[in-house]
């Protein structure tokens, strides 16, 4: 059954009178067309009975037909129409409408105005299960995205050397995450020295010193439009004693929770494998962050491996295994992205995950 | 005033109970932090009465104290505790709250939900005005992203050639928008030949001809969070003889709507500026869409010169003119930002607008 199909049954099977999405993850998941997302709306709409139909600018016509292969109703609107009484009236009397969960307040509050009857939540209430179960084919996008931030940081230990600003090495890692196959760089995290101890420290013009440990935490997105995210740590010359003994506690946290992973536990349990472990060691209160995000057309999306939540690991589900322990002046943080197979799980993230000293 | 009192000022002045504030343009506007948009909230409050604070993350904490200079209240949440509560337990019994205009449904459903008794309004409502009339710092900051976009535009004729590809060309322009200052890319348009006929073309694998006219609209961001965006069309060799005709027409009606620029004027008076001399030479049907948008930390935001709106122009309000005329199988658009000055308008993009012939 194609996509569409199989999320406009689940419309229908949730409740739902129809979704709305507009550009962004939903979208290209449902059907391929990764669109502009600007102030004109465009508007997949999915309802329960009845057939979808994208409303785009006419100015945008061109693209999706470029885009969307399947059969689809497109609905183009011209500069001074309002293509929000165009969606309205597509629905009439829907009582429940599901929205894209990255749509616009821009848009959501016109929603809302011209369909006062319905009520709105979120379009991953039914997205959610689907986009979470990867199939073959988008676990092996996953793999291609993984392989390729593995080449990227095959060459980091090339670009660590005392002298040179995390900035200028962000650059080059940059450069080699377009150059190794990426269309789009997310993020470029280097975190030396002090700034390791800081997880969401992005990149500064301090310059690394013999004896520094830097966290590198690098990710882009695919043609594909699917998601890499991997983390090493890193060592210029021999760093302290204290924290190669934590790095080895860190070590052993990371591995023990990608082995507890398989069908039928959950992400809390998968949480609790890295923190035990770790607290185990004395380092509990400096891991101070959930110890993973799924991934797959966001860099964030279902399932979080944190505490409290009791989804069940199934086949298909990819998420990053990433815990962390910053005590100060230094940091370390060992990140995988892994998806669970039928009975355990296959890392999609090879890099060695010893320490590197350069 | 500091723009947080301005701000806050106007939230009261417009019956607002509060503004949410979410990573994004306005959030940048308001405290310059330029905060990652991710499932974790992220939320400056603004009430009308009482004192603003930053509902943050605890691992953004070191991030935004780095980048907010001025005097704010942090509030820190951690892993598993609920920020919207936070945020709601600020508010008590607000009757209207208005929500960043990008802030995505995830957010703005569960404002929805622990906020019963308020009533969602845009926060654009009381921002909208502030942010169209750019200050002479952000003028400033235009002008220099509209001199980085120039410079790549000096190096455009260098790269079209038969045989080289649309994409080829546009591998280059991102690169010189990223060296010519800008900290990153966000859109390269080179439409060659019949895809410059469609206004929205991305890029393609189409190879160049000698004799096609190719449209190349181009843009970024600069490190200051202020946006360029310039179109020119440039000829491979002659073009052919009725694409030099309407060449002229399109010159001239981009030069008389930039003329007819200056306060007092309405948006819709500029758009017919454009529009009047593109259908007396016949061309009407050809100029598919509005004439410009405003610009400033977003490229596409207030005022936007379309029919319709009486919006009056005010000193230091930013926009693009840009006509265009698309018969096929080619097309041409000229586009510049100009802004309006205390007795008329300042063009930011000044590369040669007559046709280059390569």
């Amino acid at each position: 059954m194609e996509r569409l199909d199989r999320v406009r049954a689940a419309v229908a099977a949730g409740g739902l009178d129809a979704v709305l999405l507009t550009p962004g993850p939903d979208l290209r998941y449902v059907t391929g067309y990764d669109a502009h997302l600007l102030e004109r709306l465009t508007c997949l709409v999915i309802p329960a009975a009845g057939d979808p139909a994208l409303i785009v600018p006419r100015l945008e016509l061109p693209a999706a037909q470029a885009a969307i292969k399947q059969d689809l109703e497109m609905v183009p609107w011209e500069e001074t129409d309002d293509p929000f009484a165009l969606v309205a009236g597509r629905l009439g009397a829907a009582a429940t409408v599901g929205l894209a969960d990255r749509m616009w307040a821009l848009f959501t509050l016109r929603f809302r105005d011209v369909l006062p009857g319905a009520r709105q939540v979120l379009a991953s209430t039914v997205l959610r299960d689907l986009r979470m179960r990867k199939t073959p084919a988008e676990v092996a996008a996953l793999r291609e995205a993984g392989a390729a931030i593995d080449r990227v940081h095959a060459q980091v230990p090339g670009w660590l050397k005392p002298g040179i600003s995390e900035r200028a090495v962000a650059r080059q890692i940059a450069e080699a995450i377009l150059a190794e196959g990426h269309a789009s760089v997310d993020f470029t995290i280097v975190g030396s020295g002090p700034n390791g101890a800081s997880p969401h420290h992005e990149v500064s013009d301090r310059v690394l010193e013999h004896g520094d440990a830097v966290v590198v935490d690098i990710g882009g997105t695919m043609p594909s439009g699917y998601c890499s995210d991997c983390t090493r740590t890193y060592a210029l010359g021999e760093p302290p004693a204290e924290f190669g003994a934590y790095f080895e506690v860190l070590l052993a946290a990371q591995e023990a929770a990608c082995q507890s992973v398989r069908p039928g536990v959950t992400c809390e349990s998968v949480d609790a494998a890295a923190r035990e472990p770790i607290a185990a060691a004395g380092y509990g209160d400096q891991f101070i962050h959930r110890t993973g995000h799924g991934i797959g057309l966001e860099t964030h999306e279902d399932p979080y491996i944190v505490s409290g939540n009791d989804q069940v690991l199934e086949p298909g589900m990819a998420f990053s295994v990433e815990p962390g322990i910053y005590p100060g002046p230094h940091g370390a943080r060992i990140e995988d992205i892994v998806v669970c197979t039928a009975d355990g799980m296959e890392r999609l993230n090879n890099a060695p995950r010893e320490l590197v000293v350069v």
